[in-house]
């Protein structure tokens, strides 16, 4: 559709000025010292969904972070279309491995550089700019509301309470959100599903101080040993999960879908390559595209203990901590899977140990229908696009609210995401690609147009 | 003899003041940030040697922090006793467990709270003091050469270069050295043995960045899981060593002396009492004093990778990092068992990532002779001053530059330590009785005596 292609190229140098402004925004939700940036954040964003046309913009305070609410209501008879996504970004440490800081936004070879421009900034932002034209260009042909949390990044921990409380102002036909990945700009797909979550944090203690090694070493048992012991055990020699019951519940492919998953393009050299690894590894009898997409798995996260300073510290640590989270296939409940790592990671403690574990925060797997009309509203827009009929992949990311969107308010979600794999989300250098903004810019209003003509 | 004791008691409160003010000194050779105080350590040292009356008093520099001589040499047909020392401390961390800052000494329940309070500040000033008697008090006895070093808790790296350019200098009968323990004051003992020590540092490296687990969890390896099963299989089922060769130069203890050790004063519930623990831990087949004093131990001093900040990170770490250090018994080679470890190591490294290690620094186990004169003449020393006649003791614990002394200047060496072990070494709250402090003042004098006597 040329009128928005042109509306885009009209306005591309403010909308990446603009999405600049709110990468420079320091938001992280997971680390107390940026309170003020995150709430200045919220306050950005309100004002820009006001900017572009939004009617009862409003900071919504929770517990946590605020939510930022907004929407647009031309017509009752119409649909309603909720886009929800988040201003909250991943700390940025390793701060040393950042080219430029994580919070100066910076263009090489046509991507942006810092940290939240794929996850979620970059990719939120681009619907308020979509809605933008909508209404500058009267093109909105529904009604749509936006619902943007500061969250995300930490569990969501408020949206729960705010979106029970909220019903009747949330009410929609269907959820959207931009906060996935898709295969290539050539070759377009659609996530249909993302895995769960829980995230723990354990804690091993020995004595009740750190000792001198020369002096206890060898007659006191140690911290850090113990818990690389318990960590060791948590896999097989398959790699499978060493967690009784964990796999239960777990519903295997057919294996029809799980060659339909094989046929997405994957090459494991440039997989390697990229990642500069000589193999990769795995749950025994999976591919790389089912052990990151539907598989459950058990990763350690951060570990720690003693002395992690400059030189040679002759210490025997009194406790050591390990960040570790289990990411949940469809099926899979986060809650009962805290509970069996729990039971079993303090019933493997030895008994020269106290061990303490303490849930982080969980999600629940989701995954989204291929045959509802906003999955083919998307397959249409983004074939209209890009040219190219978009397939659907599984996603090995965790998009909790999923799950609550439609416990809670009965809707369903479509993942309309424009990032790649190799946005380095969550790691150093996090980047979004310029085309990717724009392409998405452009591919939202097409979204809302099939999605109200095929909702007739 | 009553006349130092009278001495120590007219001078307790300049003698406490003094050593409170070189305890000051954030003296923390590990952490580069102190150079400048570690510095200032040395000069005050000198200064406290010249006060005292020592000749030819020189801050010595070598490549790394200076070595601080001192001599008093009335005669040449007199023996000859170096005493050696280090003026330099552990890092404090973690402070947040220390009850009062580790470098404002402070005094509770007689005892001296402060980094280096023990190790070795309080034990090598009990030197200073002593000679600052002899001298005053013309009860110097034989000639007496003072060797202060900044670096022996990194290692003393160029503590072997300084010897084996001034053996001249160094010439002596007998090495004291004060930095070892006690039994108690009711039960004074000689430590006879002390451990060598293999210190390394491992890096694990997986993907060249830190990855989103989402995305990459389950199909990528993760090197801190990696890690933790390279440290878990470094002891087997009995808690030995399991790298190929590791005891091959042990020697075994015999009957006699292992029931000899094993009749030093041990009670396991008081010792699980101290240090909050509910089991004792070690190799299959010793005692907790076996364990701790003959046998040797590899034990890991800290072990990070990942995100260790506040909060959940979803990460899965490009690197895992961990602290060993190996605790030697006589005639194991430190050069030896840091090649063992480190091909060991690497040998079990799997293909999905990449292993360094990098050799910290070694120290080679040590006994120390019975049947000395210089034994024989600490023996008698104690014996005086505490009432009860010292019994040997094997210590867990490595002061390297022992066996350095005995291989480059051919003299052997003394350990009068009046530390208890549950002085804290190495740990927060480190303290040093002060009865143990001025006991030991007491003391020195005497065994300066008795050694000139049974050198006759």
């Amino acid at each position: 559709m040329q009128k928005i292609k042109d509306y885009v190229s009209a306005n591309t140098d403010r909308f990446l000025a603009e999405l600049f402004e709110l990468l420079r925004f320091p938001s992280v939700s997971a680390d107390p010292k940026y309170k003020e940036d995150v709430i200045k954040t919220a306050a950005f964003v309100a004002q820009k969904l006001q900017d572009a046309g939004a009617d009862q913009v409003e900071v919504c305070e929770t517990a946590g972070y605020p939510i930022v609410y907004g929407e647009k209501l031309i017509d009752p008879k119409l649909p309603t279309v909720l886009v929800y996504g988040h201003y909250d970004v991943q700390p940025a440490d390793p701060l040393e491995l950042w080219d430029t800081p994580p919070f100066e936004p910076t263009v090489r070879d046509g991507k942006i550089y810092a940290r939240g421009a794929a996850d979620d900034k970059g990719q939120f932002y681009m619907h308020v700019k979509a809605f933008e034209y909508m209404m500058s260009e009267q093109e909105l042909p529904c009604n749509i509301k936006f619902m943007i949390e500061g969250e995300e990044e930490v569990g969501s921990s408020n949206l729960g309470t705010f979106v029970k409380e909220n019903k009747e102002r949330l009410s929609a036909d269907v959820i959207v959100i931009s906060d996935t990945a898709m295969i290539s700009l050539e070759q377009p797909s659609i996530e249909t599903g993302l895995r769960g979550l829980s995230y723990v944090e354990v804690e091993v203690t020995g004595p009740n101080r750190d000792l001198h090694s020369g002096v206890y070493g060898g007659a006191v048992a140690n911290p850090a040993t113990i818990l690389s012991k318990m960590i060791a055990s948590l896999h097989d020699e398959n790699n499978h999960i060493a967690i009784p019951g964990f796999y239960d519940d777990v519903i295997e492919l057919s294996d029809a879908e799980r060659k339909a998953l094989n046929e997405a393009p994957f090459d494991v050299e440039e997989y390697k390559a990229d990642l500069g690894i000589n193999e990769i590894w795995g749950e025994a009898g999976y591919s790389s595209i089912e052990r990151a997409g539907t598989r459950p798995t058990l990763e350690v996260n951060g570990l720690w203990g003693g002395y992690i300073g400059e030189g040679a510290k002759t210490v025997l640590p009194s406790k050591a901590f390990a960040k570790i989270s289990m990411r949940l296939v469809p099926n899979q409940n986060s809650t009962r899977i805290t509970e069996l790592f729990q039971s079993h990671f303090e019933g493997i403690a030895p008994k020269y140990v106290k061990v303490k574990v303490t849930p982080h925060h969980g999600g629940e797997p989701v995954v989204t229908p291929t045959d509802s009309i906003a999955y083919k509203a998307a397959e249409k827009a983004l074939h209209e696009t890009f040219g190219k009929m978009p397939i659907p992949t599984r996603g090995g990311g965790s998009i909790p609210i999923v799950a609550l969107f439609e416990k809670e308010l009965g809707i369903k979600t479509v993942l309309l995401g424009f990032g790649l794999d190799s946005d380095n989300l969550h790691s150093p250098n996090e980047k979004y690609g310029i085309d990717n903004y724009l392409k998405g810019i452009e591919t939202i209003p097409l979204f809302h147009k099939y999605f109200t003509e095929l909702s007739k």
